[in-house]
């Protein structure tokens, strides 16, 4: 392909992403296909001839797009939302066309910088202390696992000992993290959640004087800020004093509800944050950005240099005494230049326009908890202190038979689906089926709220 | 920024990176700018108000542009180039627009299918045997990580007693794979290399029965097609025989090296390969995908599942019988729609396509290497079964004086690079400073190799 061609397509591609997301409302969310549809319809084989563009566009748009989850549509309160903001999805195209590796200082000057001066600005809006400092990594997975491996460096021989301390509803890469760091299960520890599924901290610390008195040593204590099956938020300064006491180290999984600290009113929520040791949030979730972009923030930099950095001859620069080298920040050598998109999101929206996003969806998840809680036959599974609803349909006949509910919500849950002009997913609070609704797609307006409760109260009439 | 923004700001980018493509040789590769220039001169916060988009672009290419090194430039000879290739590029903006997470199948279905028909040709391509399976990663770093823990859990409570080798020419995400792991130092074995840099398979079997005796397990036995300081080959299938000899899991970096296994000439490289239990290689490397794109094969696909597998309640869906769930085949949860770039590059090429590229290059680099070999007082220090170039200059005067030689060589990279047309990185080979010319940008031609040995022999003139 010559530039030509590039510019031609490239014009085209503008043209059908521009069409897509103006008609995105027409498609429904969730395709209807088949598992193996798709498979079964592609050649068995890579080409032996270079093919028209035309034609990989073509098929672009009738073979893969059909069966796409449409993940930008207004009606998504499924999961928790990934955002692909007009913004960060150009920043991403400049990204890719500049293909430049952000591994060293030396091999792009300006993605370093930029990526400390957006995390710089990223820290101040997020009110973290000025002795946090971030770095950009692909997925929070891989951020919390970043903090268990150093958590573990940090420990030396005695990680043979470490233990870890998490609560039921802590998200699953916190467990496999601690699983692909090491540490046995036997020395894993699930503190109990009290009604509001926040951890207990005085069951942590219960834990880890039990675990002191057997020899073992504390190693690492995660709190949630907005846990994935229902956005509880683990009591911060609580646990950490706890963690502290023990010289374990305290991590902070704000993967979705991070953004939330934008909002001075949500503050609280986040008391006790600079007791962390490192603090996880994705602005590729709720702020904005095109997956991937997770923001990780460490009070020792030090700790994390130490625990990740390897330099062989061959990647030295004469600028590595006066610079910042990425690569020794994180596993993976390569590394794209996410700092842009953050860049060109927090510029085009500023803070106030991202303020009154988030703003606005816990607005609306506010109204639609008020509309759960005022309505005969349903029922409100957990507090709603952000934009998540976890809700369910108890009809008269099977109030108290919870197979029984489990079964009708689930049923519930595919038919509204099948509408194709929302997607919700479940999950299970304290042994109950809970349909979420999770509002925080940029797309989504109040009419789009709205209809997902209307279409929940008709399909459970039906 | 509403459609029709998006639709305007997005043509603009399109001719602006056309342009960029078209005149990127008029560009000095390696920016001229010192550490701090660009944090000094960007604003210490985030903006309160959103600003406009042609600010933002403006300000891309007056204070962004002027500190990045161009990766896409065809006179590239640094480290191993990334290359994005047009299709790959456009396809990534797509792959941004439509936001698509592909964790499960159910929140994408036609990217996790894409992902596995393009990694089923992407296996035929490369020669491997059917029982490989692969899946796509980030980079060939986080892969090398998915084998030592996957060696590592499928050794069980022997996990503690696992030793690993590779040679000391492997790249240093082994090194740094194995401290993440958990591999304490004392247990990681650092093999000899001959007179080639090649892993000495007697040395192997040997470390390994004396580890043995000592009561350890030898868990883990990386091999290296083209290692990054020579591209030197390890001797596959005896490395391979020792490895299952004492039961090690036998992983094979062939990041870069990988894609020559394309070429039906250069099979004889990879003899042996189909005693891996992993394999990966870098089809944004050497294969016109842009970053990140990595291709990591495995035999065994529950060993995989078993060691990177989490399920909670909110992440079933009602197809994870029937269906591939990619997040349970690596670190991270989300996952990019990557496969959609490597689709766009197989077709838009084609495998001859593909096969003359790499061709090309290995034609330039043993082209050469014979000019180095046919020049008094230059020197090449390894062999060059691919498309890197090891040499130095050595002035009579300086003969034997190997600080002498280094600083010598050190300064003349310094004046070749400060040319702005080429850009070269070293290394050091058995002691002896080496610069590196490596080919490998899809964009390089004849002429630029001419002009980088021209610009060797000039600068060492002076």
């Amino acid at each position: 392909m010559d530039t030509d061609e590039f510019r031609r397509h490239g014009h085209e591609i503008v043209d059908w992403l521009a069409d897509y997301f103006r008609d995105i409302e027409s498609r429904a969310i969730v395709p209807a296909v088949a598992p193996g549809e798709l498979r079964r319809a592609l050649p068995i084989a890579a080409p032996v001839s270079g093919e028209s563009f035309d034609v990989i566009l073509q098929d672009f748009r009738d073979q893969i797009v059909p069966g796409i989850t449409h993940w930008g549509h207004p009606g998504w309160f499924a999961y928790f939302r990934s955002n692909a903001s007009p913004p960060s999805v150009l920043a991403e195209f400049l990204t890719a066309g500049l293909g430049a590796q952000c591994m060293s200082w030396a091999t792009s000057p300006a993605a370093t910088e930029l990526e400390q001066v957006v995390m710089h600005w990223y820290r101040q809006l997020l009110g973290l202390p000025e002795a946090f400092t971030g770095v950009i990594q692909d997925t929070a997975s891989t951020a919390s696992l970043m903090a268990f491996l150093t958590a573990r460096e940090r420990l030396g021989e005695d990680a043979a000992r470490m233990t870890a301390y998490w609560s039921g509803e802590a998200h699953s890469s916190i467990p496999k993290a601690a699983r692909l760091a090491g540490i046995a299960s036997e020395r894993c520890r699930i503190i109990p959640v009290d009604a509001d599924f926040a951890m207990r901290p005085e069951a942590l610390a219960a834990a880890m004087s039990d675990d002191v008195a057997r020899g073992l040593v504390p190693g690492m204590v995660v709190a949630t800020v907005g846990t994935t099956s229902s956005t509880a938020c683990d009591p911060l300064r609580a646990l950490g004093s706890a963690a502290h006491a023990h010289g374990a180290w305290y991590h902070i999984d704000a993967a979705w509800g991070g953004s939330a600290a934008i909002l001075p009113e949500l503050r609280p929520l986040f008391d006790g944050v600079e007791l962390a040791d490192s603090f996880v949030t994705n602005p590729h979730k709720w702020m904005m950005t095109n997956f991937d972009c997770t923001a990780y923030f460490v009070r020792d930099v030090e700790a994390l240099q130490r625990t990740f950095s390897v330099t062989p001859e061959y990647l030295r620069t004469r600028h590595d005494a006066d610079v910042v080298n990425y690569r020794d920040w994180g596993i993976p050598l390569g590394r794209r230049f996410r700092a842009l998109k953050l860049w060109f999101v927090l510029r085009s929206y500023g803070v106030a326009g991202l303020q009154a996003m988030i703003r606005s969806h816990i607005a609306f998840g506010q109204e639609l908890a008020g509309w759960v809680d005022a309505t005969p036959e349903w029922e409100r599974l957990a507090p709603a202190p952000l934009a998540l609803v976890c809700l369910r349909h108890v009809p008269t006949a099977l109030a108290g038979d919870e197979p029984a509910l489990a079964a009708h919500n689930a049923a519930l849950l595919e038919r509204v689906n099948a509408s194709g002009q929302v997607f919700l997913t479940h999950t299970m609070l304290q042994g109950k089926y809970a349909i979420r609704v999770a509002i925080g797609a940029w797309r989504t307006e109040r009419r789009n709220v709205q209809a997902v409760w209307a279409l929940l109260r008709e399909s459970a009439s039906r």
